[in-house]
């Protein structure tokens, strides 16, 4: 039954790192000597509690957050967010600003609706979002509670290589899946928000990085565990946590910072990426989707010459142990999530078999 | 490193069966020949899905849900519940009827404030939550949009031993800590909900049996992944689900059908849960909270003769591998809850231990 493990590129859920998982295993049955599961541990129990303390401090340490932030853990992933955002910060002045430039930041406008007047700053829809504003071109409102943003389009394949200025209105940005790829100045954001299924953990929980002084402010009919004020009044733990998902989130930091920490991914990211961007780049036969500036180091788009090649392409890469590479729907192609657990190793043979497939057909 | 497994009565996230952790870290690197873990499973991908589907056949099959219901996962527990049940139910009248047993039927109530009128039909705070009102003593409002109780109490050791007659009136009930432990009669309940990690799987995550005709009503503020419509609409992936934790309750599932299903587990609860109310009926020492006729299966709640040897008891207890006795600070004493996955020989050792220490005491 056991085969080896293949090279997932799924874009999330996603690869987690081999020696994370089976850390994970080790432990399942007796955490450390407790006689029990992590699963089974009551949240409020001293020994849940303390691993709960050292997986919010180092967070804190790796990513690096100042004590005017407070780290959130909350149930559901961004798409929860995308309510909790508006419902926590919009009665502020009763408006946002949006930046449109994919699906989910699109998601996020929309859900935001239904809790306020929203203004959309900039979009790249008009060329299927291969492309990310200028700060020119972001139309600002003058009376905005916050400006929203996605730092990296899953779907699409871009990413923000610079982060908007927008003076005094707080910035708030959805960084599910390029959150812990670089190095970040938190001081900078309102709101740093991520769904932890792409680079932090398994799918199930959102983490929200959260200026103080935005806390306290949510609309009456808030839901509870919407409420920032709540998470943060009961130290992520008003109810009882997805303690199984902090868990894994644990090891994985420690796994990161064995790695080099965020400095150390911003370098292992930009050559993992550079390896198929090089493939495209030197290519007639593959086109990215993503302008070259704005390119992801987390998500690849490109397309074969045609449609039918591009589902050979697939076809044949799943035949070689390479899975989900298939584009989204809304862009076609191909797509390779090279998330921070994806091994140099997988891209480096995904890159071949790219040449080699270029070179067959 | 490695000791011994605890007997552990922690009243949620709690006790799971060994034979369910040992099959996760078995299949915890490599799912099935997979390639990968559960973890990193897209849950668009084939494989996920069909486990999904085996899921949720497993569970309307094991609680018996007729065609007239669907099933829906959410994230977040009951708490999250307690603000979907009001968005999604009361705006039919804008006025529901909360029964309040104890503490969670009473946050849910106060939850259910924020969205419209409530009328608490019956209460049993007068006697700190250790008894059930009958059904003569529940008055029902003429237009309530439903009707709220909570069929056990976690904290005081009560549970519903009927199913409260609202006439035309939706029951809606919270099952977190008695799900899954005797054979129920869907038909009677417009919504039946529980937060998983008692009976069902690790914490993270909400199980939602409704009656179909009850979606579709939720109010216009009600955050995307809180709308029934919406979670329907997508089966219980709009976004991305906590797909590892379904995977737990896929795990429980099957484990709780090899041990005879409901009626088993109704005949085995009882017999568990007669051990310890044998001592305690047969003791001066030891003292029940709840009075006999609604006394919880699932959560046994009982005190010493004093608060010392209250302490002196949890405290003997831990060293002899019988771990989270401690009762809930609002009841004092101890509570040992005994879940389904709680092994007879743990409760038997238990009574054995309660009856050996009110002899040295």
């Amino acid at each position: 039954m056991q085969t080896e493990r293949i090279y997932n590129f799924s874009a999330g859920p996603s690869v987690l790192p081999v020696s994370v998982l089976e850390q994970a295993a080790a432990e399942m049955v007796n955490y450390r000597g407790t006689g029990m599961s992590v699963m089974e541990m009551s949240h409020r129990s001293k020994v849940y509690v303390s691993l709960f303390d050292e997986i919010k401090a180092d967070l804190k340490r790796l990513m690096n957050v100042p004590d005017t932030h407070e780290i959130l853990f909350m149930h559901g992933g961004a798409t929860l967010q995308f309510s909790a955002v508006p419902l926590n910060l919009i009665g502020k002045t009763g408006k946002a600003d949006y930046a449109v430039t994919g699906s989910f930041s699109g998601l996020a406008m929309k859900e935001a609706k239904k809790f306020g007047e929203i203004n959309v700053a900039c979009t790249s829809e008009d060329r299927n979002h291969s492309y990310i504003p200028a700060q020119a071109d972001i139309k600002l409102s003058a009376d905005a509670s916050y400006f929203h943003y996605c730092a990296n389009n899953t779907i699409f394949g871009t990413e923000w290589k610079y982060v908007p200025d927008t003076g005094n209105v707080p910035l708030v940005c959805d960084m599910s899946s390029n959150i812990l790829s670089y190095p970040l100045d938190v001081s900078k954001y309102g709101i740093i928000y991520a769904g932890v299924q792409k680079n932090m953990a398994p799918a199930g929980m959102g983490v929200v990085v959260i200026d103080k002084s935005l806390i306290g402010a949510e609309l009456p009919y808030t839901p509870k565990l919407l409420s920032y004020k709540v998470i943060a009044d009961g130290d992520s733990m008003p109810n009882t946590p997805p303690c199984y998902t902090l868990y894994m989130l644990g090891l994985m930091l420690k796994w990161f910072e064995a790695q080099g920490g965020a400095q150390a991914m911003q370098k292992i990211k930009a050559q993992k990426s550079k390896l198929l961007y090089d493939v495209i780049d030197d290519s007639d036969f593959f086109l990215g989707h993503a302008e070259k500036a704005v390119r992801s180091d987390m998500n690849v788009t490109f397309r074969s010459s045609s449609e039918e090649l591009d589902a050979k392409f697939i076809k044949e890469a799943k035949a070689k142990g390479f899975e989900n590479l298939k584009g989204h729907r809304s862009v076609g192609g191909m797509r390779a999530s090279i998330y921070n657990a994806m091994p140099m190793e997988g891209v480096e043979k995904l890159a071949e078999f790219m040449r080699e497939f270029e070179k067959n057909n």
